[in-house]
């Protein structure tokens, strides 16, 4: 929290994105008894242990919510379900926009925000925890695709043809998902983010009309709702847009894909707008010099400036778990 | 060739990625004569055909030899076919290095130099003729895997875990793709470019490593070579790194995708470097208003600078005919 008023922290705080996941035996212990991938999302109890799972074993600073983005288009009523191995499928695809109904996106997330209530009470009083949601372009992604893609082809021509239509689509997400982050707010998350991972397949007109815009709004109405709780955002592949991002926008915080050096970030977002990354993923699933190089170099470019040590996108499945304790270990003991 | 010695010439040069290519009726008749991909690479007179085609309907200000950079493996020894609608397969995967036959190489690749032999013949002396190869990061992303994928996961692995036998197959590829340049320019191209798809996934250090020390060797042994021959750089996804790329590769010009709006690549690379790029390729599919104001911004950011107008990656198959005319039209116009 500290951070993300500006201050710079030594050694940074740390936690790592999809840090509740398969990489982690006691994820996958619990993933089993509660049946599909949303069941868990859905169930308070058992969302609120796989939360609470890495920061037991790690003593990371914050824990993050186990949830997923597409809670939001199933609220609103489009059918989502996760294939095991091949990801989300939605239908129908392109959404129906006029199927959409947004009177029951709170009361359908409801288990989320009981997941919330209970993660906090169970954190200690010194770790954060962080709410969240996608962003409206990366979720429209999925609902006009049905799927997701490397290259979001499908959703970027659809923006492009019906610029009008896709608004219309961006402005039911915008208002949800605002919704959706002041009731995480009122559970009891310290922060909020917003995930926009499909940002950086945007051209400059559409990274801000598709990108920019719909997350400022979303700021802009949890500000208004309940000022003083920090906003972190994600536009994944921003690059150089990533300054414009935080100026227009007006989140408190950034975090960095690991596409964008530490030290060009810092010089793209003027202080105090913490920022937060960006260690390959890779680097954490190979160990050894590879991790510890990638370190350093991180911490070296950061110095002096708010940080909050992250990846620079989720962590893997296939990543050993004593190569996190060993992260942890060497972002803690650099600074000292 | 006015362009990439520095000079903002109006309206600027056009020319499109994969010009040649599926969009066109014509190209697909020459394609089906050919038999398979590879032997419509591998035989001059269709190459040639396919090459002129674009150029000859659109008047385009360049032609782009017709090949592939896969070419350059194959004539290394390790196998390369095509499968119809699934893209390349190479084996075996990774790549035996033991096995890789540097001595062949001009041999094999003959039949291509006799295309630029026969295009640059035939194409209008007031056209300039680019020939290219892929960067040897993109290149081994296909030798390692043994086909293409979105993360290259595979060979950003490979890298990291056994760096110095990947600095083998990388230095045994920039000896092969240097002298297949240099022969290319002895067979009569204008430009050379140098294609790096891949080099956006790579983190700081490994774009220093792979993406940037790779093709400033090869800039620099064609340059030694052929002094006066313009090298264009694509390092696709660089982002605020394709400042670093152009200052330590010494390349004349660079493309530019269209993640990166031109007016922040006109601020990262200094005058008097050319700058190549960077209509949103589904723009073109649309057309209509999206197409027209795609251009118009693009070419408002350029004006006064080095600037050769070109779509941010390669025209894809679905592309009307009708749009790319419009596009030649309205950026020679628009300048008028």
């Amino acid at each position: 929290m500290r951070v993300l008023s500006g201050e710079a922290v030594e050694p940074p705080p740390i936690w790592i994105m999809r840090q509740a996941g398969r990489y982690l035996p006691e994820y996958r212990k619990t993933r089993e008894r509660a049946g599909s991938f949303l069941d868990l999302c859905f169930t308070p109890e058992l969302a609120t242990e796989v939360t609470l799972q890495p920061v037991r074993r790690f003593d990371f600073d914050a824990a993050i919510l186990f949830c997923d983005i597409l809670v939001v288009p199933l609220a609103l009523g489009q059918s989502v379900r996760f294939k095991e191995g091949r990801g989300p499928v939605l239908a129908p695809a392109p959404v129906d926009l006029k199927a959409l109904d947004a009177s029951r996106v709170l009361e359908v997330l409801e288990p989320v925000f009981e997941t919330v209530r209970l993660t906090r009470a169970e954190l200690g009083a010194e770790k954060a925890l962080i709410g969240f949601c996608g962003a409206p372009w990366t979720v429209a992604t999925y609902m006009i695709a049905g799927h997701g893609s490397a290259d979001h082809l499908v959703t970027r021509r659809f923006a492009l043809q019906e610029p009008g239509r896709f608004q219309q689509l961006v402005d039911i997400l915008i208002a949800a998902s605002a919704a959706y982050l002041i009731g995480q707010i009122d559970a009891g998350v310290d922060v909020v983010k917003v995930f926009d991972s499909w940002a950086g397949v945007l051209d400059e007109e559409g990274f801000a009309r598709w990108a920019i815009a719909p997350v400022a709004e979303i700021v802009s109405q949890v500000k208004d709702a309940r000022p003083g709780v920090p906003v972190i955002g994600f536009p994944r592949g921003a690059g150089t847009r990533i300054g414009d991002f935080v100026r227009e926008t007006g989140v408190d915080g950034v975090a960095v894909d690991w596409m964008l050096p530490m030290k060009e970030a810092r010089d793209l977002v003027p202080a105090p707008t913490a920022l937060q990354g960006n260690l390959d993923p890779l680097r954490l699933v190979v160990g050894g010099d590879a991790l510890d190089e990638g370190i350093d170099s991180i911490l070296s470019a950061m110095r002096g400036r708010a940080h909050i040590f992250n990846l620079g996108h989720g962590i893997t499945p296939d990543t050993p778990v004593e190569n996190v304790a060993r992260l942890v270990e060497r972002v803690r003991g650099g600074a000292s």
